[in-house]
């Protein structure tokens, strides 16, 4: 650009400020026909075209340029926005304009405009209370509630009715009254967890504000599957067989409340002695605490991490080629022929996100990665994992398979994934399936630089 | 916009790339010059000047679009970028050219321009060699090698050099080598472990490939730390007895590898008994696995988390105000006077990122969050978490502490903030330090629709 189109451009700015402040709306509004990027550029002190119209009380200007996406949380020299101005020359209207919150509005603030995706196993369709697990009147009186839901468990899978050969329908939770489980809260060996209570879908609606939401637990049963399914008179209850399988047929919110107690329980299954002495321990906090009972143990003097239950962290990432029209998938043996996915790994002590994407890639396949993104995670409760979703750029392409590892691992052009993921055409290649963040993650990555 | 202009807009796109693909570098530039946003749109098939450009070879116009900006990651409808038509047709200075990738071009390839900061206690100095430390043979050479370097812990933290009280210095690891410590590595009750050999920082300087690099290890001993200190004739060597306040004077490389011995020292301290038999357990891998004694022991069956080190996630998160310009701050009755930071707290069983940052907002201070965004992460060794740095936005403002966690929580305006950081003008508000991320999540949103 010369410096004579600087100039010019300097004085159309100056010109859309002014008749933003004066509120021509006609000219405003002519303005940003002509140079759309004008509506964001500051003048004097930093003051935008909203913040002179929001001080000088021009409704009309301040809508037009919402209207065509001005950013309404730019501050000015002395910080402040345009509705900190409005409100502070008394122009209420208009700050109630300002404060008018959209996703997209939010999403500015956040300096990002990706809305990440919800994974399955990560719906919350309860609200956890965790304030409540240390209530135990309140605990106690849920028990006995006829509203109250129980889950029941065995060998950390939960009891299913099954959908029939041919109705093609969904896995369910069976769901338990008190009056058919009593008998087993009160065995030594059943571990009872408190999930939480029913998220109100319409808070404000009178009905639900006097009668509390029913609570759910878990119960972990160490009696027979048999004798545990014969409290239902349904045939196709059971439990299922393969929980990499079948928990994934349950719809979204029983998903997410399946990660939750079957995280939990499998936490109790291998945490029962104290790690610190050996000791034996005794369950607290509604199903969210293990004490030593050993009343010498270290473990019981401050906060240790052995008392709560563990979540491990990894990271699963699409590595992308230089080019940027391939992706990097592996299969390991135990795979479904033909089926690839994304590399995956725990993440190590004192090992931040995105060098354990770098390690991992490194390991498994000989591929040193750059640049990483973070994209969205999923729990994964096979016992308890947290799976964080990344995007990775390789800065070598060349591939070298750790095999105590991975099988095999490729390079895959963008059409070849596309084909298998919507049109089912390559019948030697597929991707996971859409339940896990694996798949979603290809997805994703298809959806960026595409014209599609 | 009328129907007129969009079919002006149309033509001008034609033209455009038309002559993008007749190779007319002078018309390309021009229509550049008139109508920027011109450049990454598309014609039949998907197809984008730089695409035609590419397709008949015409090496300036590909030059002048990338310098430009262009998209060069665009896939038409076939599903090929620019440098696969290049490559497809043959042009190889051009397909050479387009697969030139710097840092800005790596991150368009993950749909995000950001790149995250480097947080302290992140920076990894040493490549960690996981596949050596099943490799006994490897390790023991590596032991007596003079190069190796030793760091020693006691009670968890490293002994280091403060620096003096006038030269204002960083304090030092204290390194040592093997015969300063061979005798120590011969005691039972001594954890060793293999942290990784350095980095090379030039792989391809060819003395650098002759001699391999120095390996590291920590040292946990159980000796008295009057008698560990004796080993030394230094007098200012010691070790810090408040690691939340001496661990974070060390340099960026340095803390790094005290966040991996760290984490992994204090796992050794709490998880010397297996968990789900109360046995006793042997340390195996380099000091990465512990493996219950007793053979009846589940654990031994198949892979268990109980065997290996644990991180734990934590969120932690500034919460923006839906005005955009205040930020919520509370603080622990530990924190030093006038001290206020990010709300924080564990992830729970079955639960992702973002709902956590939901749920302990809410918990906490009773404010209510919309959309969540990861910004970047922190290694925490205190003992071993892994803190997930976000930010998010409010729905609701009202504040309403839950006193068992913080004391106070507070909407704090974005100049207040400033001031603090920057100036030191608030003696009765400050944030945490720079080496912690709340600090550094609080100096992104600074950033964020800031003219500054
Ligand atoms: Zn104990
Ligand atoms: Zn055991």
């Amino acid at each position: 650009m010369t410096s004579l189109q600087m100039s010019a451009k300097e004085e159309m700015v100056e010109k859309f400020l002014d008749a933003a402040a004066r509120g021509d709306v006609v000219l405003v509004t002519a303005h940003l026909a002509q140079l759309p990027s004008v509506i964001n550029q500051t003048g004097y002190s930093g003051w935008t075209a909203l913040m002179l119209a929001a001080r000088n009380g021009h409704y009309d200007v301040v809508e037009k340029l919402l209207s065509h996406g001005c950013d309404k949380y730019l501050v000015n020299s002395s910080s402040q926005t345009a509705y900190d101005i409005a409100k502070f020359w008394g122009h209420r209207h208009i700050s109630n304009l300002l404060s008018r919150t959209d996703e997209g509005s939010q999403r500015v603030l956040l300096g990002s405009e990706v809305s990440p995706q919800e994974n399955y196993f990560s719906r919350e369709m309860l609200d956890r209370l965790s304030g409540k697990r240390t209530d135990k009147t309140w605990l106690e009186s849920k028990h006995s509630d006829p509203d109250t839901v129980y889950l029941m468990f065995s060998k950390l899978n939960p009891m299913v009715s099954m959908p029939q050969e041919d109705d093609g329908g969904e896995t369910k939770l069976c769901r338990f009254r008190y009056e058919a489980v009593k008998d087993l809260l009160q065995k030594p060996a059943t571990v009872l967890i408190f999930l939480g209570v029913e998220k109100r879908k319409n808070p404000s609606s009178s009905s639900d504000a006097v009668q509390e939401p029913p609570a759910w637990f878990a119960i972990g049963s160490d009696e027979d599957a048999v004798e545990l399914l014969k409290r239902c008179r349904e045939k196709n209850f059971c439990f299922p067989k393969s929980p990499h399988r079948d928990l994934l047929k349950l719809n979204e919110e029983e998903a997410g409340v399946v990660a939750q107690a079957r995280s939990v329980l499998s936490w109790h299954s291998r945490y029962s002695f104290c790690p610190t002495c050996g000791s034996s321990t005794s369950l607290e906090e509604a199903g969210y605490k293990r004490s030593c009972l050993n009343s010498e143990c270290r473990s019981l003097q401050g906060v240790h991490n052995t008392c709560y239950p563990r979540v491990d962290p990894v990271v699963i990432m699409l590595v992308i080629h230089p080019d940027g029209n391939q992706c990097l998938l592996g299969r390991k043996k135990m795979f479904p022929a033909g089926m690839f996915s994304c590399l995956a790994g725990f993440v190590e002590p004192g090992e931040s996100l995105e060098e354990a994407v770098r390690r991992e890639v490194e390991e498994e396949s000989g591929v040193k990665v750059g640049p990483v993104n973070y994209v969205s995670c999923q729990p994964w409760p096979m016992p308890s994992s947290l799976m964080m979703g990344c995007l990775a750029v390789a800065m070598s392409t060349d591939i070298s398979v750790d095999e105590s590892e991975i099988e095999e691992a490729r390079w895959f052009p963008r059409q070849q994934v596309i084909d298998s993921m919507f049109k089912g055409s390559h019948p030697t290649f597929s991707v996971p399936p859409r339940q896990t963040i694996a798949h979603q993650l290809i997805r994703h990555w298809i959806g960026i630089n595409s014209n599609l």
